[in-house]
């Protein structure tokens, strides 16, 4: 069972070799006497001929099948410039099954027709389809970037635990009952923070960890329970420092993996300024349709919706859709105003500019001095679209008008779908008030430093007081963040005043942990990178699931083991839990 | 917050260089009106002056203090050629202190004279003595060693998941609770064995991945409950390719980490002949002190237990500790004797040679042909004391033996301990039977793959079945092992029936599995290594809990962040489960 050569690597120079080749049929046609099969493994496909003496020995070969061929390599009279292997084909002198394969549930090539649920079930075959497989192994690439990488800046690679303790602030816990300590209870890391902090605090400097995360979060949309994290620390350097690092590991990845040079520094863009031109913290900056704050220039207008907002205190924004007020009718526009209701906004108001002036439900609303004054902030010009959201909560204005705009990029395909736009946001606030639960909440979390100026502030103005913090972002989406640490027990204790914690709770929750900070700790600060998103990114793909080999579905369940499943009362005894009365009987799915 | 070098690269050529360095206070030292203080960070120590203008500020300074220090490089009077940086010392023109230190509860340095308990409670300190922070360096070696030699032969880093289903072959699961599917539960896994082989039916070909593992067992010894696996899965390789690969994978992580070539290939001794000549399947090689079967040489020596034991059967082992006679009082033989018993050996029988022919309470059994006989078959000459172990069953004999082997094999210094001498256990039993259980279980696990020869033994003659497995030992540990796999389903059927499965219940525990084989299962096999093993012994430490950076305690806790604890009731409700009355308070530990 040895090959000599796999079904990629076979060229014209290879002609009138005698090789062996291992692989699954990919494809098998009659010719004639003659039968042609597609072998296929992990490194591409290769055509092999079967003349007549063996043509009649394949009678019951089928897709999917593994052959072991042994042959001549000869040059195709018809070739296949879309196959790298396309200029030659393997004439049989001897071939083995290795194993059949009856017929599966799929179509085992990159396009299929099985349903996604099939798909996942048979995640196995699904796997054999080249363009999955190549995503997987994409993966792998910049897994491989990021060790060299990381190695090479003398980082040491350092495993933290995985049966952690529970610590209730932040996203819901996934919880594993100790059988040892009946009635305790591990949890499963949100993220090695807390480790890696104490990493640094014992001077190992540079640290870093491909390390699976778990989150007990409901699954919208693209989430998973598990993700991995690449998570990176240092002590000792500052904040241009730490983002050099960061961007000079993506450009490695992307040119690793993609081939492509991006340009460093990358720019970078205030949390404010983000919040004002795109409405959101992760930007697609790969177009423009920028949002116009119109506090100024409405603000004497007289129409209620805009009044109203501005009365408490609230903000009126817009998008200028350039040239495409002729190609949105009434029903495409209230689409739009779907999407800003989606988002709690009352609703979407609206303006065609013609050469005449301006036409829409709320131009009656405008004299000619206002509506001088917003053409020009808008800078709108005959044939545009003016979309407008006001509202006493800014961050309703930003939600809604954000989505409309990542809406509009995709379907006016304002950008190349291929390019890479990378930037970072920086000076995120420290905190963010939930007027529901009527106390500040970390944005990044408790542990994150505020900024040199602002330190002072954590206490006394927290609404105001900005972090030392910075994500990185691509094409609209979060590829990972950090931040500068806290590394004193003091202003620790100030961030979780800030954050409503009483002494007894800091002490009994984190005591063990800012306790660490008494003796000798380092300045630090790092970053985690989300690894399934960045492959998904790069792979163009649309899903988490097209970069994770064994995902679970949309409600938690892997659909390959159908985990998870019902344990014998033996093995809960032992742990000293129950499933609670009726629990099983009403079950949610 | 800038250093212009470490505290381990400073040397005369040096001198003469204005230098900052970061570090913390190892060691302070007043002589006269000057102060000297031992900088430390990751890559050494460096001794910096503080003449007489700057030694005043120093007054407050204590060990673990962080100083960034800015100076010029001087060669000093009294070099120190035991440190790397013993030629040159830095006198300081500024420096600031970067943070303070309370006394630490522990010696920050490799002697500490501190409890296994504190140290395990103040681990971040702990993990500042360079002894152990070197040790986790180690570690990270290994790793980044692993990942080049498995990049560089085309092997793909995959993730597997960490919330499984639970099988209840084997070790005790952790489990998950689920929180969307309420009464069921993930079980973390104990290896990626089931999705390693299904990636092998995925067509991956080569595939690894350094994977945690979870056992929920007690903790005997030196076991973690979370450990690190490197785990090797292949396509289309036979088994000497196989252990050629793995062989290669440690000589290539002796030599990077280690600077030892290895010499290849290994050499390979069957699972019976250790257990013969060593008595257990992970002998230690560095020293002989080999087992002598007698079973035939005593057969009609009227000693009882001697006599018992092969009328049962059973076995008579011996081992002839050469030329220690005279150094073995009866209470050293009782000891030995203690080790017997606690290895469930009835006790332990010896002899001592002697110029005039042999002593102790069992010579009188002898008469002189059986004693020539003896003595030839030991190779016994005067001044060598015998050992015999008898029993009906042939195991405890072997593990009686092979624990005095290991005792005397240390206790008698008979190896360099510095040496690494590597070996491969090929030819396992595929079974070991429970007569506790009266039934088979897999002496590796259930997928493991017979022998080709032995095949149809797998039903009919399971006692006599040899599976296609290996391990690899190095220095009487276990450093990892593996198997070829079974491929096909009947086959997998009829292994799962050795082991008294029922049809149902492998259907409804592993149907998702072997119906992966009906699709064009390759042949394939693999091995995982333990990397905290094999990091325990690289660098020669007595315990895995010096490789590892945050280790549980023997009671499985973690003695930093004291997990487990208990969580909120309203955390269990939204599981579904509850924690069962009385088990709180019964609380085992």
């Amino acid at each position: 069972m040895k090959r000599t050569h796999n079904n990629g690597e076979l060229r014209i120079n290879h002609v009138g070799e005698k090789v062996t080749l291992i692989g699954w049929v990919a494809k098998k046609r009659n010719m004639g006497a003659i039968v042609f099969i597609d072998l296929r493994d992990r490194y591409g496909l290769t055509q092999i001929v079967f003349n007549e003496e063996f043509a009649s020995k394949t009678k019951d070969i089928k897709n999917e099948y593994i052959l072991q061929v042994t042959g001549t390599v000869v040059e195709r009279s018809s070739k296949n410039p879309h196959m790298p292997t396309g200029d030659i084909e393997v004439d049989v002198e001897d071939f083995t099954v290795v194993n059949t394969a009856k017929q599966p549930p799929i179509i085992v090539a990159d396009e299929t027709d099985a349903s996604e649920e099939t798909r996942m079930k048979y995640r196995y075959l699904d796997l054999r389809r080249p363009v999955l497989q190549n995503k997987i192994m994409t993966r792998a690439k910049i897994v491989k970037s990021i060790h060299e990488f990381l190695d090479g800046e003398d980082f040491i690679e350092i495993e933290t635990p995985y049966l952690n303790r529970s610590t209730p602030e932040g996203a819901r816990d996934f919880l594993v009952p100790s059988r040892v300590h009946k009635g305790s209870f591990y949890a499963l890391p949100q993220s090695p923070q807390l480790f890696k902090q104490l990493l640094m605090v014992s001077g190992f400097e540079k640290y870093y960890q491909i390390a699976r995360c778990f989150r007990d979060e409901d699954l919208r949309a693209d989430r998973q329970p598990e993700f991995t994290q690449v998570d990176v620390e240092m002590s000792f350097m500052d904040t241009d420092q730490i983002l050099d690092l960061g961007e000079r590991l993506v450009a490695k990845i992307m040119k690793d993996v993609k081939n492509i040079d991006i340009q460093l520094p990358l720019r970078r863009m205030t949390w404010h300024d983000a919040m004002e031109k795109y409405g959101i913290d992760k930007p697609d900056t790969r177009f423009g349709l920028e949002l116009v704050n119109l506090n100024e220039t409405v603000k004497d207008v007289d129409f209620a919706v805009f009044k109203s907002a501005l009365e408490a205190n609230g903000h009126v924004k817009g998008i200028n859709v350039k040239g495409e007020a002729s190609h949105f009718s009434r029903k495409k526009i209230d689409a739009l105003g779907e999407i800003a209701k989606k988002y709690k906004a009352k609703g979407l108001a609206w303006l065609k500019v013609t050469d005449e002036g301006v036409s829409g439900p709320i131009a009656k609303f405008f004299n000619e001095e206002q509506l001088d004054r917003l053409l020009k902030a808008m800078d709108a010009k005959a044939d545009d679209l003016l979309l407008f959201v006001a509202d006493s909560h800014y961050m309703v204005v930003c939600d809604a008008l954000a989505a409309i705009r990542n809406h509009l990029g995709k379907e006016l395909k304002l950008y190349d779908p291929h390019t890479f736009d990378f930037l970072w946001i920086v000076d995120f606030p420290m905190f963010e008030y939930s007027e529901e639960d009527g106390r500040y909440y970390a944005m990044h979390h408790p542990f994150t430093r505020p900024k040199e100026s602002d330190l002072d502030k954590i206490l006394t103005d927290p609404a105001h007081c900005l972090a030392d913090a910075y994500d990185i972002v691509l094409n609209g989406f979060e590829l990972g963040g950090g931040s500068q640490r806290i590394y004193d027990e003091e202003l620790q204790d100030k961030a979780f005043e800030a954050l409503g914690f009483t002494e007894e709770r800091i002490r009994s929750q984190f005591g063990w942990f800012v306790d660490a900070f008494q003796y000798g700790a380092p300045p630090h600060g790092g970053f985690a990178l989300g690894l399934d998103r960045v492959a998904m990114l790069l792979t163009e793909s649309d899903s988490l699931r097209d970069v994770i080999a064994f995902p679970k579905n949309t409600s938690s369940k892997d659909p390959v083991t159908d985990a998870p499943g019902t344990v014998d009362d033996a093995q809960l005894d032992e742990l000293g839990i129950a499933v609670k009365e009726g629990v099983l009987d009403g079950e949610s799915e």
